[in-house]
């Protein structure tokens, strides 16, 4: 998938709506692929993530060594796959063979990019401080991607237990929010 | 609205999928409402919710000082209201009288729910070490509340200057994510 890159004042859009992201990391040659949802902006530009990564992933282990990774935006189409990241471990099988993605090279960072997602953030880890206590990482993004023929998709939305809500239409209000 | 108590142990499912949410707070008898989108979840139970409460709102000053709120969901019918609220200050109006928004008493903290809702999550603020960098607040949930005869709503999702993404259909995937 060709991508362009995205402004990095635009980001936090991404993000807001709160969908399932796939966060991808690497260390050592090898790739790996977590799902994850607890995220949040902490700040608009430039763009801070707030993200919770279980002492239990293998993606933590990755993360603190490297603190490096890509948060990968998938849409509707990648639920089966989606949800296959987060049924299996980096320990034992490297996902992106196994689930069929495509590694494509970050510009700033050493994790590749998921190419069938339609946006990509590289990111830097900012902040540990609260990763003992919480399995909470402060991140920056510090480049971010879009597939320019698609910029808006419907994505997906974890409510538990393996039910997602995908996105609905869009409506617009008169708001002075960012 | 008549509410049911919910199990916490479920109230990440409300959250996880990042909804636009309101939070209520309140001192010496003035209450006040603030929308908001950029909220994680940090742990299943007791459920901890991570958000982001500028300095530059009126709810920071009522958090620090209280330490206890009410995270509001509404759903898309409350679309206008919400807005409003994000668009105003509790400095200069009562919002609650003002978009005729209706309090109702929490078991557990000093501020109202907001009735109109349909699930209410009455919060503690446990952690403020990262509030005067970050502006983040990590809360516990310490009793929840839905609207047993509509638990299931259709959320709004923030993309940015008043752009809603309206939650749209449920799927579901094996999945041995919690």
């Amino acid at each position: 998938m060709s991508k362009e890159s995205f402004p990095l004042a635009k980001v936090y859009g991404l993000l807001e709506p709160g969908p399932v992201v796939m966060l991808s990391t690497a260390k050592e040659g090898r790739a790996n692929i977590m799902t994850l949802s607890w995220h949040t902006m902490l700040e608009f530009e430039p763009p801070l993530v707030g993200c919770v990564i279980s002492s239990q992933n293998f993606t933590f282990d990755i993360l603190t060594a490297t603190k490096e990774c890509v948060i990968n935006s998938p849409a509707v189409e990648l639920s089966q796959k989606v949800v296959d990241c987060g049924n299996s471990s980096g320990q034992t099988i490297d996902k992106f063979k196994t689930f069929n993605l495509t590694p494509a090279a970050a510009s700033c960072v050493g994790p590749p990019l998921i190419d069938e997602c339609y946006a990509n953030l590289e990111c830097k880890v900012v902040d540990e401080a609260m990763a003992a206590k919480y399995n909470f990482f402060i991140l920056e993004v510090v480049k971010a991607w879009i597939d320019p023929l698609k910029p808006h998709r419907q994505t997906i939305h974890h409510l538990g237990e393996g039910t997602f809500m995908v996105a609905g239409e869009t409506i617009h209000l008169p708001s002075k929010m960012k």
